[in-house]
């Protein structure tokens, strides 16, 4: 039992590093190029420890969906500022989402593009954390529209779609500003916020966009 | 060769038939669920003849993927009415986008969700698609922005975020429309028009919402 052979490691911290080469390799090669070879070999262990302690490809892949799910989630509710007027919270949720998906491009390309894109069980992993999302910005544009007082009868259905839109835009967005060099965290917040936070006080204050009459 | 039995049914109409029903089958069951067998049947033709014209099941999908396309395609781009002002134009563009997806909601469902969800050559059939629409809204906004003459240094990775930011809630905002019971594509089209108008309109007079300094 020598000093550097009979250091063990402990499985949770093996584990850690195993996801974070699985996500590393998913994430840019993605998820049917990736092979437990390459995962193995940048998590410096051998291929049956990771089938020991992940079991298969399948499961190892839904691991780093949940697990890089419950990071954005975590990301983005510690960045909410409950008790800020409606535009700054919103701007502390998407600057919160823009700097968790650029400081984790692998991460979010496991989310947004691999989960999505091979069919089930993983697209459902996805839509589970996705629909988390949607009710958690539903109830901020919904909070936002009763503390305007102004419209109290802007109808759930409303406020659903705006948040849909909302959600949709910001995933867009995250993929294409990983991709663009140069883009900041801050400016992926910004031009969202440009984009959507005028329309979203004018709805609140009671002055949508009027269609054109012909 | 008597009447009935020599009435012969040309091929492209016949393919036409067997994509329709292919359409319908993968869109309402999803890519892997649907069967050879339940779509011949829903076409009225024998198994063997659709493999005959269309090769296999992933050939036939992707033929699907490309009919669905170019469709939605030709109704965005008839919608468009060069021309008018900004506003007019991208309400023209999204209701023609809208009333076709809500139309054809297994077709729109065989592009968002099936041809994005099992891997290639589909999903880069969805997004050859997705990069032509987003090239026409880019060019969009890049054309109001100079017309409007306020900010004519909005630069084009302005524009291009922005773009993607549009197509991203529309995307997102099909799909909820489809999902919901009572929800029209004027409504749609409408919550996006809310939605992004007003900060569209902001940005291109050089009124960009600011962020809050703290």
């Amino acid at each position: 039992m020598g000093a550097v052979k009979g250091k063990r490691i402990p499985r949770a911290v093996r584990e850690q590093q195993m996801m974070d080469a699985a996500v590393r390799t998913f994430g840019r090669r993605g998820y049917r190029a990736a092979s437990m070879d390459e995962i193995a070999e940048l998590a410096g262990v051998s291929k049956p420890l990771v089938y020991l302690y992940l079991n298969s490809k399948d499961e190892l892949f839904t691991a780093c969906i949940r697990r890089e799910a419950q990071a954005l989630l975590a990301a983005v509710w510690s960045g909410a500022e409950p008790g800020l007027p409606a535009d700054r919270q919103l701007w502390a949720g998407l600057r919160a989402f823009f700097t968790h998906t650029a400081e984790n491009p692998d991460g979010w390309s496991v989310l947004y593009r691999q989960a999505r894109t091979h069919g089930e069980p993983f697209a459902t992993e996805m839509s589970v954390m996705r629909d988390e999302i949607v009710a958690f910005v539903t109830g901020l544009i919904g909070a936002a529209a009763r503390e305007a007082h102004r419209d109290p009868a802007l109808p759930d259905r409303d406020v659903a779609g705006l948040a849909e839109a909302l959600v949709g835009a910001a995933e867009a967005l995250a993929g294409w500003a990983n991709e663009t060099p140069g883009v900041s965290a801050k400016e992926a917040a910004a031009t969202l916020m440009n984009f959507s936070w005028a329309g979203l006080e004018n709805l609140m204050n009671g002055r949508p966009w009027q269609p054109p009459s012909r």
